[in-house]
């Protein structure tokens, strides 16, 4: 049989983004099935017993001759899609500085840029818990400190690693191009920016819905 | 010229464990050049402008034909070392899995049960800030739920990806084998014990510090 690959996400979530613009740019079709996190449909039973014991999305089901698999996480989702292609630089340097973006991306970036854009555009600061709201002044200082380092590189570099686009733009242009919806100001960021206008030129871009 | 690795670390970090303990299974020699980031001695002009903008440790330093190269993330620098060896399986799906353990590892794991060994064991609770404090329940529940998550997979499998030990037990193994120092009770979770057991008795195997 053929591979036939189904995402489970929620459509707001750029982490899910992140799989799709990845499907796009390699030439995969995905069947794709929404959940709402707001209404905790990634935490019921069914969900936790037979898509993510992590009760996360996203997710990638992977359907071939092997059965059904399914892979969490979104980085290593893309990683799965991405086999054999230039999203993934072949030369060992450049692979793992890569992967070091990569980790970079879900350590010091998603938990203060994802997590304001979700608090504030999402779920509206009205709405957010007094522990929650202790924690805005730190997430937009690691959150700033991220967007700087970013671009701090992008000042010298077109790409995140190797000679040309590969994963580690993915994984960060999906968070940093809607860092406005946190509250960031990506005017204070002028190497950001061109990079984020290199990313939509990409042959195959595809925007978040 | 043949390669050298230098390893800047905190002797206290799993993190930087992490990347040893890969070394020595892989059998590469790391020279060590030690850094106390309770002093804040990661985060001087000098190791911002030499070793890593981003202010932390671990980072690999590869000296070769190229030169002196910088790789931060300790997954990163793991993937770099293990290339071309069994840590790392060949095929696509045990690859993608591992890295699946690996990003959960930084998202879901280590800012919660390396937190809270950092704060109880080397900082101190009397120590920390008010926003630290009140940060301990949720980092609590969290790593529990990370720990659970483990327990599950361990119950039913002996290594997280593939057939064998891989990179995503050594990246796991780090954090949770000292676990108790952040105040979790290892033993509510017995496939954890007997898979930090069978980690302890790879060929290789070196401790922690």
């Amino acid at each position: 049989m053929s591979t036939r690959f189904t995402l489970h996400e929620d459509p707001i979530s750029a982490n899910c983004y992140k799989i799709r613009l990845t499907a796009a740019l390699v030439g995969v079709e995905l069947t794709r099935v929404a959940y709402d996190i707001r209404r905790g449909q990634t935490r019921t039973p069914e969900f936790l017993a037979n898509i993510n014991a992590n009760g996360r999305i996203p997710v990638l089901q992977v359907d071939d001759a092997a059965g059904s698999r399914f892979l969490p996480e979104s980085n290593a989702a893309c990683w799965y899609l991405a086999h054999g292609s230039a999203l993934i630089p072949a030369d060992r340097w450049a692979q793992a500085d890569m992967l070091r973006w990569m980790f970079f991306e879900q350590y010091s970036h998603e938990p203060n840029v994802a997590t304001l854009r979700f608090w504030l555009a999402f779920v509206g600061e009205s709405a957010l818990t007094p522990a929650q709201i202790a924690q805005i002044p730190a997430k937009r200082i690691a959150g700033e400190a991220a967007l700087a380092l970013m671009e701090q590189h992008l000042s010298a570099h077109d790409w995140f690693a190797g000679n040309g686009v590969t994963l580690a733009d993915i994984a960060l242009f999906a968070y940093t191009h809607v860092a406005d919806a946190g509250g960031f100001d990506l005017g204070a960021y002028p190497a950001i920016g061109r990079w984020i206008t290199r990313v939509r030129a990409i042959p195959g871009f595809v925007p978040l819905d």
